[in-house]
């Protein structure tokens, strides 16, 4: 693309760099940029740099924070003897999303990964043991993808706090709600049906 | 969406303002700002606001330029003759990108569309009007879109310029270049048989 002024080029090159962003719609993003007024655009060159600034993770649970710890993880509404341990911050967005849960979180970061060469010591794990306390904590919610390396992290974080005797548990896994049997694939039906609950 | 923070929803609101992207791409982008170091979440807030410090409009085509006249207007190497109307600077780009065209641009910004309340005084013609000489001027090319809007606004421009008797052109139209006529709608087709043109 040949663009009629250097400005132009560096913010197009600038915006590109977003995942899913290509030269064109980074394109269409600056003339939208260009419409608006200074006081706009300043708006939004202030709340990326906020991003960079002000935000910081919780010391105690990794979350994103604008304090030393969450607003989590210092509500007196939250019940701190539950620990829901997930993979990254936007997981505790769509838990708390959901309204079902008012305990704590424990963002992992990431995921144990042998083939990315990705450890145990690489993601927040040695932390989430500190804070699990044999006589304070009831229970540990791993609430992390049923994939490979989900279930790897699931599995290491399971064994490492077996000898504490506290609950540790799993979110189900099934059929999604609203799903038809006849969409679902073999795997999920399979495991659906060896986990099937009694109701009545 | 909740989010775990102020900082984060400010971002994620502004980053959705953007024609296309909603919430959710506005959270991927910020979370991939977050992985940034801060000298490149600077370097894209400085870009974006640089967008409306250092750019302006071309005195001369209305291109957006970073001086008061446009580097295209300024070169030496470009026929000042020859005026090429254009819709927007998009189409500046993609002509420019086509490496068949030596002249200078008159950028609208606008088309004629009494639909929408804009009028020949909305959009940049008198600027051109004024700008097209007698005796200077030896083409205008009239490269508009073969929309409604379009074909009105090169009717108007045509009328006006009528009187001072320069070569006044139209981009040719017809089945695009690798197109099968199979493909190509009647319309268009249609049009490129009574505009066929001699070859030997």
């Amino acid at each position: 693309m040949n663009l009629p002024s250097k400005v132009l080029e560096q913010a197009v090159n600038e915006l590109s760099q977003f995942p899913g962003i290509g030269k064109k719609t980074a394109l269409r993003m600056v003339i939208h940029l260009m419409k608006q007024n200074e006081s706009s655009v300043g708006a939004l060159a202030k709340a990326i740099l906020n991003l960079k600034t002000n935000l910081q993770f919780c010391s105690i649970c990794h979350n994103v924070a604008e304090t030393e710890t969450c607003d989590i993880c210092k509500s007196i509404n939250r019940n701190k003897n539950v620990i829901c341990v997930v993979k990254d911050f936007q997981d505790c967005i769509s838990i708390e999303s959901t309204g079902q849960y008012s305990g704590t979180y424990h963002v992992l970061n990431g995921l144990i990964s042998p083939l990315d060469g990705i450890g145990p010591e690489d993601i927040n794990i040695s932390s989430l043991l500190r804070r699990v306390d044999k006589n304070q904590t009831d229970e540990v919610i791993l609430a992390l993808s049923a994939t490979m390396e989900g279930d790897t992290t699931s599995f290491y974080i399971s064994k490492k706090l077996k000898d504490l005797s506290i609950k540790i548990t799993q979110i189900s896994r099934g059929i999604a709600i609203g799903g038809e049997l006849e969409f679902a694939d073999e795997i999920t039906l399979g495991r659906s049906l060896l986990g099937r609950i009694l109701i009545t």
